[in-house]
């Protein structure tokens, strides 16, 4: 047996699985007590800037102290018979830590610095940060940069670096490690640091074993020449590889037996690529959650424009991994059934006994397409491909006074699948074919949904076999840690779990979804590479009145 | 006393006035049994199309029935000393009638034919024929295109009549007037046909003393070549003359004395300039309620980009009316209250015993200026001016996921009020300048939509002294046509009522709103003046999905 522990944006997750076929025998799930701090930080009134998303470390640690034990008592398991425990993490989720690998906010007198707190990857306020990291490499012609699809993001280890030494320089001097939680789980669990390849390329700019160079990063302030040498450089480890055994103190915890192997820290969309058996050449795998995270791997290296990154060995060892991503998908969902959806509709809901986003879709499926005259761009959370933006927001465009919320609703849902299509398109163009897309991620369960991106796609879209994807992907890299298999290709083969064309595209319906595609592209184009600047002049303005 | 009676889009309401003073002494409403007819005909399951908006004349006369007994008895003036009648009416709301008056719905075996029925001034489906009418007036240079902005509405008189021959061909010949129901409503009064010069005007292309030619007529359409010569022309009728005297059946509708004054038909819109005192030169009034009509007299002629109309006599005899429109105003916040707000908000509303408009208001009210980071488009309903096109939609641009209703709300709000900013820049900029500005309708009570106002138009706003302006210039009129005074001017001086200065601009906030301004500008130009067919390829998308 192995356990796989998934660390979400708002909870953790623990599975305990069979080694010799992947069999979920149980799970246990258990929430961040702070979940996401964007307010104000615990004990405090003091309000954070816009854009901000913190954590807790703590609630890190107690949720292995929490899932591990409960997941195995379910589960019937004896401790003795685990050979293993792998993890994902969301990323770039990152934190400043001294270099025993204790988090800044956990220091005497520093809990009121929101810098000294691990930033989310959702974190989005470095986006000044990141445009001058991008604008020095375009000057300086960084090798690295076209790897990134021509930028590197706001959310990502540089950027939210930079805005630490920007906005608190103190706290900057007084971070010995720059750590991405992904690898400071690890370092909790078998106490020593390592660092993965995956984190250190995608989010990073770790690229053919380099990172950025001194030069480069004192242009960008003279403090952060050392940032990468002296903060986050490390021998890194290879994906499947083991990191560490189990050291007293997780055992303690976890109650799981102490040496056993723990595997090299990971990122959540990545290690369910292999419980998806979508890790072999143009399987594209779409995690569909609050965001989508497309990663995919192929044999060779090609420079995908507005891609989150490619990077070798990034998803399993010896190919090209690439990632893609759309910030925020289900999360814009979320915010209309929240904000958007009157009183006669929620009790519409409750009366039937199901939630406003089945009542939502079930209203908006009965319609034909384009009958609501919509066309949304799905940016409420910025665009991470294939425009790298987090300064751009949503627009809704065809409003009348007939509009109804599930067309609206029905809107936000296309928006996201053509933000897909767009994102499948530039792979395509760049010469690195998508065989297949297989999905994954909370939002499978939408049956509405996901024939809708088929129908946008014009492709049949394979489903994950498994509910708790990354922390089934976890255990199958904890199984490959503690040698029961050879690699995580061969491990996913035997372990994952995946669903063959559960959704078939119907022609006639993806002949007028490519009519609003294309006022779709129209509108992308228009407000995100340029025609207008209407929504970088909106968000600064929004910015200089909270400021005021 | 006189009796001035106001139709409106949902109901009618009549006032008994003083002539002395325009004093209100009572009055009384009555909502149209079948309001707006847009989903199916009376008695019938067939689905109107797309835009439809009908009514059903027998609900006017009813106005007539319950409304003029009703204040009359709540005044307690005894009827013997109401010395006339004056009536308003929306406009363009216009039906086909045989030559006694009698609508063609009211005709054996016509209530099944929708184009039998009086079409609404929002019936919105013949944008077609107002785009071949325009089209066909711009290629033969007719000279009376200037006077409507370049472009006649969908909305309109001439509009409405080709699409009645084109759908419905036996109607049309069946038609022997085709009458505003502002003159069709004088008609039910005093038994005789009259017509008024601001209808023919600003509705029925009367210009300089010609309808359209039959030369131009017939090359829309061979059929129509006759359409003004036979089923319009007629004399022209001077607003405050008096069309006739009330009649034996209408005496015995209203309970008035036979043979009383019964003044001109006439529109909403422009007997509210007379209630408000704003009839001389360069006083804009600004009807706001579902819809914004603006109306201005001034001593020249200048052709204004995207005015409605201008027309000699058109408000007074005597100098030059010009007209001005938003298509959606309240509409469009009643749409969003009614569809865009969740439960927890009316619940609180319900808690703090106020409606969710004033809910929303006051929330929003709290916010800096462009701290929700917000554009809309306030076309939700289409564009009066200055862009005259109805197959144009609403936009909002910016949201994020901390959007909350209040601010969508409050970016609607600010979107009308940059709408009329862009009406008042182009009078302005035509050499028409706006002197001041008073505003009436159902949107007064919101002090903060009205603070918005003064903000965004940097303006000091009058307000309209009286709760039932039509109503009240419909009573000035009559007491015009009934001789008690020489003419409007003299009449409104005496028995108008305007509060002035009551909102005053906000110099900071006003700063603030020009940055958003220019930002809807740019919107505004890009989809509303070429830049993007976006919001037509929508509509065309839209009603190809409804026609399948």
């Amino acid at each position: 047996m192995v356990i796989g522990v998934d660390f979400g944006t708002l909870s953790g997750r623990a599975v305990v699985v069979r080694v010799a076929d992947g069999t979920e025998l149980a799970s246990a799930v258990h929430p961040y007590r702070h979940g996401v701090v964007s307010a104000a930080l615990p004990g405090s009134d003091i309000p954070l800037p816009p854009d901000t998303a913190l954590q807790i470390p703590e609630d890190y640690r107690e949720v292995l102290r929490q899932t591990v034990p409960k997941a195995l008592a379910a589960s019937g398991v004896p401790a003795e018979r685990v050979i293993g425990i792998g993890t994902d993490f969301t990323a770039c989720t990152v934190l400043p830590a001294t270099a025993d690998g204790t988090p800044l906010c956990e220091l005497p007198g520093l809990a009121d610095r929101p810098h000294a707190y691990p930033k989310l990857w959702k974190h989005h306020a470095a986006q000044p940060e990141a445009d001058d990291i991008n604008a020095t490499a375009h000057e300086r012609g960084e090798p690295w940069l076209a790897r990134y699809g021509g930028r590197i993001s706001s959310e990502w280890e540089f950027a939210k670096g930079l805005q630490v030494l920007r906005e608190d320089p103190e706290i900057y001097r007084r971070t010995e490690r720059w750590i991405e939680a992904a690898d400071w789980i690890i370092w909790q669990l078998c106490d020593r640091e390592t660092r993965n390849v995956c984190t250190a390329g995608y989010k990073g700019i770790h690229q053919d074993g380099e990172w950025p160079s001194r030069d480069y990063l004192a242009a960008l302030h003279p403090e952060f020449a050392g940032f990468a040498e002296e903060k986050i450089s490390h021998p890194l480890a290879q994906l499947g590889a083991r990191a560490g055994g189990l050291g007293a103190r997780a055992a303690a915890w976890t109650g799981l037996p102490e040496g056993i192997a723990v595997a090299v820290g990971n990122v959540d969309a990545h290690v369910t690529a292999a419980a998806a058996r979508a890790v072999e050449p143009g399987q594209m795998l779409a995690v569909m959650g609050t965001s989508t995270c497309h990663v995919m791997n192929s044999d060779h290296l090609a420079d995908v424009p507005g891609m989150c990154g490619v990077v070798r060995d990034g998803i399993v060892p010896g190919l090209w991994g690439y990632e893609a991503g759309q910030s925020g998908v289900g999360d814009i969902f979320g915010w209309f059934a929240d904000t958007g959806v009157p009183a006669d509709y929620t009790a519409e809901a409750e009366r039937l006994g199901i939630d406003v986003h089945e009542l939502l879709s079930r209203r908006a499926a009965a319609q034909p397409v384009g009958a609501h005259g919509l066309v949304a761009l799905d940016w409420h959370s910025g665009n991470r491909s294939v425009l790298v933006d987090h300064d751009l927001s949503g627009v809704i465009a065809g409003l009348t006074l007939a509009t109804r919320p599930e067309e609206v609703y029905r809107a936000l849902v296309e928006a996201t699948a053509f933000g897909t299509r767009t994102i499948v398109g530039a792979f395509t163009d760049a010469g690195v074919p998508v065989r297949e897309l297989t999905v994954a991620g909370g939002l499978i369960r939408n049956t509405f949904i996901l024939q809708t991106y088929a129908d946008v796609l014009r492709r049949p879209l394979n489903v994950i076999g498994s509910d708790q994807g990354p922390a089934l992907g976890s255990a199958i890299h904890a199984a490959v840690a503690a040698g029961a298999y050879p690699d995580i290709r061969a491990a996913s083969a035997a372990m994952g779990n995946v669903h063959r064309d559960v959704y078939r595209p119907d022609p006639r319906r993806a002949d007028r979804y490519d009519e609003l595609f294309a006022v779709y592209t129209d509108l992308h184009d228009h407000f995100g590479r340029g025609g207008s600047d209407a929504l970088h002049r909106l968000r600064r303005i929004r910015n200089a009145a909270a400021a005021r």
